[in-house]
């Protein structure tokens, strides 16, 4: 099974497309820890597993964090037990995370895949943002000058998908998880068990 | 466009593999350049480019082939030219080649994409050998042995395809080939046009 990791900059449409990925019953979403406040809607180990300060720093030194960040002064990052398990149990699992977080993934697990998504267009990424009209004209710039960031480092991931149209954008992905399982090194078994009938 | 080379022992189910995939539009067969006589039902430059030992030696010297093998006093070898112009002509370039052959390609084109097609099982490859009944029992054994010596392999490839199903055999070569046309190194100009409109 396959460590799937989904990144994109704001306004690219990945958070929706993981959506639509988890409905097929063949991947299952990776759970993130967070130090934030549990929201009255939100439950622990459904939405985040909701630690303390302390139970968050102790996860980052015992090593039980695949990659952590801080935003607004909260803590986030992915427990690698979550993650481990849900392969063991036989679905690829999607881990929705931004670059930095997404290039120690693949540090520590070589043959995780990993999917850029980008809009169609420049022009199109900045209308989305604006079309959310939730954010300030500065905080779209900071997203837009950080969009093309993050661009450039593109060579990084495995696989890019222009989301133009989502059931595409979708299918791609759902085409590229099915190659990725036809990789030689990941046929070793099948291989032997051929040779040995 | 993609270079594509297929090897598998003898009884994988290549060669059908090959003549279903290039019922598709975006396939083209590479033709191989050979020394041997044409055969009657043969046409130069559709079956085989056909060659007198001359010619053959003077496209070695001239790195004009990018692997060549001798069979039964007979030369054989893939013209660079031909797969370069298919693939500028906007195909995906299909080679039936032998397993040395193969990793030659893959040494001159990195982005060649090499698909190792296996039976379901080593009894079936037998049975497959028999059922031809063309052959002498020391035959079949000879390419029973040089089968195993080649499934050792397989991790020089980059994909396993067994060939139990033609049909689904068919489907994850074209998955293989549409997921590997998102390999982020393949979208260098779909970044920039996007960053730039």
């Amino acid at each position: 099974m396959l460590r799937v990791v989904i990144s994109g900059p704001s306004g690219s449409g990945k958070g929706t497309i993981v959506q639509e990925l988890i409905k097929y019953k063949n991947y299952k979403l990776s759970i993130s820890a967070t130090t934030r406040a549990k929201r009255k809607t939100e439950e622990d180990g459904v939405h985040y597993f909701f630690k303390t300060i302390d139970e968050f720093k102790q996860m980052i030194e015992q090593d039980e964090l695949l990659e952590y960040t801080e935003f607004c002064g909260n803590f986030y990052g992915t427990p690698k037990s979550f993650v481990d398990k849900t392969i063991q149990d036989g679905f690829d699992i999607l881990l929705e995370i931004e670059v930095n977080g997404a290039l120690n993934i693949k540090e520590k697990y070589h043959d995780a895949i990993l999917i850029f998504i980008i809009p169609p267009t420049f022009t199109k990424l900045k209308d989305r943002l604006i079309q959310r009209n939730t954010e300030t004209t500065e905080v779209i710039n900071y997203r837009l000058t950080r969009a093309k960031e993050e661009l450039k480092l593109f060579k990084e991931y495995d696989y890019i998908i222009v989301n133009d149209d989502l059931d595409q954008a979708i299918k791609q992905i759902n085409t590229i998880v099915e190659s990725e399982k036809l990789r030689s090194f990941r046929q070793k078994e099948v291989i032997e068990k051929m040779l040995n009938n």
